[in-house]
């Protein structure tokens, strides 16, 4: 990572031109992860959550290099890659702008978890190599069980805040599948790892009907888990 | 740093009250400057300076995590540690705040390179161990090459922007040092460590003259270096 130049002469591991857009969507994902939980440590009243979130946001980084690295080996510039998807992160972030602590919460905890459960679909499709590296730099299990104990504590502190952070999931959900369909629409070959391509059958209809269940149920599960109503 | 408890029963290293405050100061520090990094990343109008501040951000939460092992390996409570410092820190950014870019790499150029030659001058009276690990979290030599280069292009550019700039450092110091004084006088043993104690000899006023004289050296030269007055 330290030269941003792409090796081109030292090809090692190649991805086919799919893979490499779900690896730049993740690796700006990340990067857009990071400033978020950043941003997040510093708004956080306590100090100790100050401190998790500010290592939550450096493992993020860590996920950013791998996945920039990843680029870089297939002689893909990482900078494109990752451009191509700038303006549908940075679009659904100025759409979500949290008014508080717990809505920042809520945003990763439902926005970052349904992201991570549709990357891990997609990845499916992709080379087993890349399948692997989007499940590690997807996973959220440390986030999910600061965000559960916080979230779970405000709210029966006051149940009043539970329909207002409802309310807010509904609106991350509504704007993250917005942006998906438009990052989909612009990028065949991506769209292609879940729908499949001529040469290559992907999922059916009914089972990509049955992916859509898969994440939906476990958006749902996330929301009963801290006590908000779907 | 995983476990927020500190470990008593296992004390290995040792740590002078001094020290103890001194290494509590710049797990602070830190922390604070991992959260200004991370913003000044997600504000910055390119992409790659921002993929290079998030990676310097990074840097700033290993430094923290060896800063806050060392307190626990002493036995000492980090968090108690770093807390007596919060307000100073927070005081001081709270009345720093960059209204730019532009800014914001003078903040940190300037005000972070003053206060890592400080910190650098106070580690010389502590114990050696202490000052090895005050130098490695000090070196700021990556974020000073990346707010040469975008400082010295920027006042090149538009070479009126330099007196902005100038202003703008000189109220940063003006803070720095006001805040540094509250610090010293909240913080006897810590303030010891540079003008000694009654059972320990520590600079004279000739030798804190001395350093100060440095310290407005070394500040001077990054001015110049950027192409501000002083």
């Amino acid at each position: 990572m330290s030269d941003p130049t792409p090796q081109t002469d030292g090809v090692t591991e190649p991805l086919s031109p799919a893979a490499a857009e779900l690896v730049g969507l993740l690796a700006y994902a990340e990067l857009t992860a990071f400033e978020r939980l950043a941003e997040d440590a510093s708004q956080s009243p306590e100090l100790a959550d100050r401190i998790q979130l500010a290592g939550l946001a450096a493992t993020q980084i860590d996920h950013f290099r791998m996945l920039y690295d990843r680029l870089a080996a297939a002689g893909v510039d990482p900078m494109a890659a990752m451009q191509q998807f700038r303006a549908a992160f940075d679009d659904f972030h100025a759409h979500t702008a949290p008014r508080d602590w717990l809505e920042s919460l809520v945003k990763a905890y439902v926005g970052d978890g349904l992201a991570a459960d549709f990357y891990r679909e997609v990845a499916d499709g992709a080379e087993p190599g890349v399948a692997d590296l989007v499940r590690t730099v997807s996973d959220d299990q440390l986030y999910r069980d600061l965000a559960v104990s916080r979230l779970t504590a405000a709210i029966q502190a006051d149940p009043a805040v539970a329909g207002r952070l409802a309310l807010w999931a509904r609106r991350l959900v509504g704007e993250a599948l917005s942006q998906a369909q438009r990052v989909a629409s612009d990028h065949e070959a991506l769209a292609e790892l879940l729908t499949g391509s001529t040469d290559r059958p992907g999922r059916d209809l009914a089972e990509l009907s049955a992916m859509f269940t898969r994440l939906v149920t476990r958006h749902n599960e996330r929301m009963r888990t801290v006590g908000l109503r779907t």
